[in-house]
């Protein structure tokens, strides 16, 4: 079986770590054998542990290409969809490119599945059961559904046609989406399971299906026209449609990690990153990211998480709404991760006359590098924190160390790389940052002596 | 009268904002005429208001003297303690100044005030008068004490030793200290005033207070001999033996600000600084000093105050005992505040090798200077943001704008000041930071040309 991983998410749920340049399954707050692992970096190792990753694509989109390739390395093989659509024109395009590039048959089967989910090994090993299910069953779809722990209004439910007892597979009745807990209470009772999103089928189904819809089925028109397939999920474009439809009980753990809550009750530590907790603050947690302290006194029950971009307060039951608010506060990401490093605003200014000054600590990776590149209206001052490093500006290569002090002035190429461990340097850039095609070039004053740049 | 206004305090009990080097007093959060005011700045106002600023000094110790002439600007007269004691010697030495460098004689009358307190203007008006009541009542010394609204266990208690009927001041029959809420209730049906640490006292009588202790009267004595005097309260060292004691009860508004809770109460927005607090978050409020956006989702009663220092989240009612944890988690004062201006720490790091990197935001006010000064084991880089300056290095002088970048090699004599508006600039500090004198010098890289410096 081919694995086809879906990573999309609008990373706002989890403000304000999260942010557009990195949705919930790349945040690094799991851990695995005491280091940090992100959703993303636990579901690939726990794949390949089920001789799953060798054969695992992912299917997604922009800047989630170099997070994934910064993430799980040089193995990880990116479908990238020319723009962010739904599940339905993801998946249609990554198992078109399974066929047309890859090479695979109509009769090969491809599971897919959302990386930003929680499960344990046990998952991977029911994973490798659904060929045998489709095969067996003659189903068009094979599908996991988790045997539910509690009633809860955040799922989708699956209900099978028959009551669970010790069958290996049971044929799908119908769907519910997201009930009420007092419905979700009685579909349990009916035997009904938890919908991970996660699903098999064989190419030939879906190519059939497509031609159906009138759509190509081959990868080149597919991509060509991209922004033309109905932008719908999987669920409602495919799914619904088919009859003969399976699903395998799974009876381990499986979670949605969406809220602060459900990601706090995973972290082993109430407080992570400097700060304190007062006693009286029970059930209370901190995830700070921030170089200063955080602390609760006395407020049990609330979750505080800090980082670049933002600071969060919310209660442990509510944290469902954050969403809504975000979108009023942001102020734009402060904290990227890339494929060559990470870096932080620290300082964002913008001063009467117009100009701007953005301040940042960036660490490139060991071995890796910005390629080269100019900024006709901005200038950038790096002061080397740590680490040695290769800089090339306007052809000119050097070596260079912590202390050192490089001024790219505008206009000027400039490349910067990690030569010896993880480079780190303060960046200060100050010039116009938000358009650099609609605006006067500001004339920076003239260098003086080798001091005064 | 000639006021000695007692500037003070270790700036813990309203962490993060406030620090060693800005104790409450000089946190401009409250309001007038649509602009931020400190404690500080509002008491000399009405200081002012009530003609009695051009004859007060500040008495103080080490940092904060610059904050004051910060703050306050030139008219500011400061006593400087030698080092920080208590109320006693502060009290001590700055009448046998008033005494000894002003000229005062010994019937001259003095007022005392500390500076962290929160009066309504009426209060200055009152004040005017504890020279008559010195006069009429024949006493030592004339305290105002303010008629409580509330039983409180923050304050101290006058107990005058008549009711409180409609006489123009009161014998003072004792004192009690922070009572607890019942014995606090049954002081004021008795008629017991808050004690506001506000009197007035003749300069003569003090002087025969010190000789009666065995102590010098004179300013250059006092001054030598500083850290000999008693490190004690003037009340417990003076009011408490003196049996000549009036009070003077005032009827409006006062109130000690020194809990966060007592200073929202204040302060007439909820939300100060970039954030959101949600509706079902009522009776909460934001102090918010970063870039950065705080936000409350659906927690009630509380306070989340967020500065260079840290992030507080703390309930409404027992934020005083915040003091203790503070001492836990400090990580050393990320914001100062100078005669020259502020500079905010963005972030500080230690590499592996003992390296270290400080990056700051420093603004130099209009027309002030950072004095000329050199440091062996560090290099300085200032880009500059806005405003137009003066540097000087090793005697070289040149005028700075925005965009230019200025790199101060290691023992480098430099000076920058603000020639036409406020000079904002970043600075990033590489190398030894921690002490200059035991460490072995870190071999900065060569420069090689104009732009790798």
């Amino acid at each position: 079986m081919r694995m086809i991983l879906l990573s999309g998410g609008s990373g706002k749920r989890l403000w304000p770590l999260s942010n557009v340049n990195r949705p919930k399954q790349f945040l690094s707050i799991l851990r695995h054998d005491e280091r940090p692992e992100s959703m993303l970096q636990r579901i690939w190792r726990q794949l390949d542990e089920a001789d799953l990753a060798e054969q695992a694509y992912f299917s997604t989109s922009g800047t989630q290409v170099e997070l994934i390739q910064g993430q799980i390395g040089g193995d990880a093989v990116v479908i990238e969809e020319p723009t962010q659509r739904d599940t339905f024109p993801a998946i249609s395009l990554a198992t078109a490119y399974l066929h047309d590039v890859v090479g695979a048959s109509r009769d090969e089967i491809v599971g897919v599945m959302p990386v930003d989910g929680y499960a344990g090994d046990e998952f991977f090993e029911h994973l490798r059961r659904l060929p045998s299910i489709l095969e067996q069953s003659g189903s068009h779809i094979a599908l996991m559904g988790a045997v539910p722990t509690e009633p809860s209004d955040k799922y989708g439910y699956i209900v099978p046609s028959a009551p669970l007892l010790d069958q290996a597979y049971y044929r799908v009745s119908s769907f519910v989406e997201k009930p009420d807990l007092i419905r979700s209470e009685a579909l349990i009772r009916e035997g009904a399971l938890w919908n991970c999103g996660v699903f098999a089928f064989r190419i030939g189904f879906l190519m059939d299906v497509l031609t159906q819809m009138g759509l190509p089925v081959d990868y080149e028109s597919l991509s060509t026209n991209y922004a033309d397939l109905p932008k719908t999920s999987f669920d409602i474009a495919v799914v619904e449609h088919t009859r003969k439809l399976s699903v395998l009980p799974y009876h381990g753990e499986w979670r949605d990690l969406g809220t602060w809550d459900s990601l706090v009750r995973e972290v082993s530590s109430k407080l992570s990153g400097p700060g304190y907790i007062s006693e009286a603050s029970h059930d209370s947690h901190i995830i700070n990211e921030l170089e200063i302290p955080v602390s609760i006194w006395n407020v049990p029950n609330i979750i505080v998480v800090a980082g670049p971009d933002g600071v969060l307060v919310t209660d442990r039951q509510s944290s469902t709404g954050i969403k809504d608010m975000v979108a009023e506060i942001e102020i734009g990401p402060r904290f990227e991760e890339r494929f060559w490093g990470k870096q932080t605003v620290l300082s964002h200014q913008q001063a009467a006359s117009g100009l701007q000054t953005v301040t940042k600590r960036v660490v490139i990776s060991n071995g890796r590098f910005i390629s080269y590149h100019e900024h006709q209206f901005r200038k950038e001052v790096w002061t080397i924190v740590s680490g040695t490093g290769s800089v090339c500006i306007d052809g000119m290569t050097q070596t260079v160390s912590p202390g050192m002090v490089i001024v790219v002035e505008p206009g000027a190429k400039h490349f910067i790389g990690a030569v010896e461990g993880d480079l780190e340097f303060i960046e200060s850039q100050i010039g116009h940052m938000v358009s650099e095609t609609d605006i006067i070039r500001y004339e920076f004053p003239d260098s003086v002596d080798a001091r005064i740049v």
